[in-house]
């Protein structure tokens, strides 16, 4: 079962002007930026409680989310929610026939497990699942 | 400072159809289903951690959650942040020039106190402030 909200990521194109709102105006500290070289996109981390807001800018223009935010402008990008085996959560996600983009976990160098799951299985949202460091 | 994510809320046509996923596929509790009329809406609520997954159904086709619906399909809605003292956060933002929806806190009949922050404030995505109940 899930255990958190991990965070929700919003696309931007000018990272000054987003934390000008969820920074200087609502008052989350900014804990730091860092380049996600996997996501082509330099990403911002403010804690709420046991979440994050994630503030993400694309660094190349051809990128699934480059294109997203030539699209559609700054918003909403996706909701990560936590959970303790992102294998089996695909595994069960597959058997109830929902539609994933990933169908195995993806790795990041430092060993975490994701994987995201397609807006047409979810109601119109596009999820990441993010597995509990272990 | 906000304290934590209250909930994220998605608008849908059928609630059905949202929770085979976030229910029966993801596995996260359906807490309670209610009529929410000032919203013109009935609301699921699903916790996850500390926060919720609400899933909005507009019951009339007049609203203006009917007509981001009708416009947009379902999807991602708000963003709900708790803090403390909504009054005082409006204050805070209004001060720093930003756009909101609502200048004085809503309130709704059991005393929750609640407010709207326009999207072109916060890099394109509606937030909702919620006042921590005393």
């Amino acid at each position: 079962m899930p255990t958190r909200i991990n965070h929700i990521a919003l696309v931007v194109d000018d990272p000054e002007s987003a934390l000008r709102f969820w920074r200087d105006g609502l008052g989350l500290p900014l804990e730091r930026t860092e380049d996600v070289p996997e996501q082509a996109a330099e990403v911002s981390f403010l804690p709420v409680g046991e979440s994050h807001v994630e503030l993400v800018r694309p660094t190349t223009t051809d990128s699934g989310l480059a294109k997203y935010l030539a699209k559609r402008g700054p918003g909403m990008h996706h909701v990560c929610v936590e959970v303790e085996d992102v294998s089996a959560m695909l595994e069960r996600l597959k058997a109830g026939g929902f539609r994933l983009i990933d169908e195995q976990p993806r790795v990041r160098d430092n060993g975490t497990r994701y994987a995201f799951i397609h807006p047409e299985a979810t109601s119109g949202v596009l999820v990441e699942l993010y597995e509990t460091p272990r």
